[in-house]
């Protein structure tokens, strides 16, 4: 029988540090997304946690680097979704759907919000070049989404491009209005927005 | 006859007032939406109209003053669309749908694209009022204009506020990505996206 030692292993370093990675994150994140990127400082963030700003770039850097790994958290979150969506039985609509469902939630969390409220002149140039070329994944995967639902003729011959815009606009926007204390819940909100976009409102 | 005077009488010099004035609004609004309100100052306005920043202050007043007319200018214009709207015959739907057309070209045009970028933070606390207090008005028309088209049947009974929100959402991003160069003009992407968000995209 193994007794527990009061110094910690390896594998126990690593999770107690990237807890307090992932602790740093949701504070400056929802900082960020309260106050605006640029009416917050790290020292706010530090403050709110308790800790000191030296931790905060013993962590994760600069104020720059922060934002960078909010955005790709959020944005990885919506390659998830692609991922995901892309696993489920059924048409190329049910999949695109699956997908627009999971992007309108992921916008209306930390992280997601964070994508969307974030301009690409508020990260340096580097970290706005990364931003943009994750951006263009997700735009990417929700095209060739469109594209095979239209192959497989469960969706009506639009026109790809346009038809991603208009999603993305609706779907992105909920990250500045939707109200998590409001009258209906994420899943439900997102639920209808997906079938009003996908369905119309047309009386047929 | 009358022999033309040298000296400009009163309409004369209201009109070139105002000419002036449009002028200025102008450059400044082009200027806000390409390189942001932040990154321009008045001096690179009046610059590019080889005039003085005294001159733009005598004629319009502050920064803030010069961008809280720009957005209501812009939302004048959906206000107009709403007036226009409403007076087309047909049914709810129709009226809908003509509203929903001008309102994305606004927003692809000068004044509209500023409308969307202006954060209330970025103007003075008084303006921020003005503004949101326009904004609200055009919300309600656009309910309204939802609420009518359901009563008279010709729209499906959707959820009035998440079909506001959605169409709005959609409606709005183009003052971000619509290119006036690009391949398609701005009345065919309107239509395009209006019919997609109204007639949804499943085979029928």
């Amino acid at each position: 029988m193994m007794t527990s030692s009061p110094f910690p292993d390896g594998a126990q370093r690593q999770a107690a540090r990237q807890a307090k990675r992932d602790a740093v994150l949701l504070a400056a994140v929802r900082m960020f997304n309260a106050r605006g990127f640029h009416a917050t400082s790290l020292d706010d963030v530090a403050a709110s946690l308790g800790i000191s700003k030296p931790t905060i770039y013993h962590y994760l850097g600069t104020k720059d680097q922060v934002l960078l790994e909010c955005v790709t958290l959020g944005l990885n979150q919506l390659l998830d979704a692609v991922a995901e969506a892309r696993g489920k039985p059924g048409t190329g609509l049910a999949r695109l759907r699956a997908f627009l469902i999971s992007y309108v939630q992921v916008n209306m969390d930390d992280f997601g919000r964070c994508v969307i409220r974030t301009g690409d002149e508020m990260l340096s140039p580097e970290s706005g070049k990364r931003f943009r070329h994750l951006k263009r994944e997700i735009d990417t995967a929700l095209r060739s989404l469109i594209r095979e639902a239209i192959a497989d003729g469960s969706m009506a011959p639009v026109d790809e491009r346009i038809a991603a815009f208009t999603f993305a606009g609706a779907l992105n926007w909920p990250a500045r209005w939707f109200d998590p204390d409001g009258p209906k819940t994420a899943e439900a909100t997102a639920e209808q927005m997906v079938d009003l976009l996908l369905g119309g409102c047309t009386p047929r």
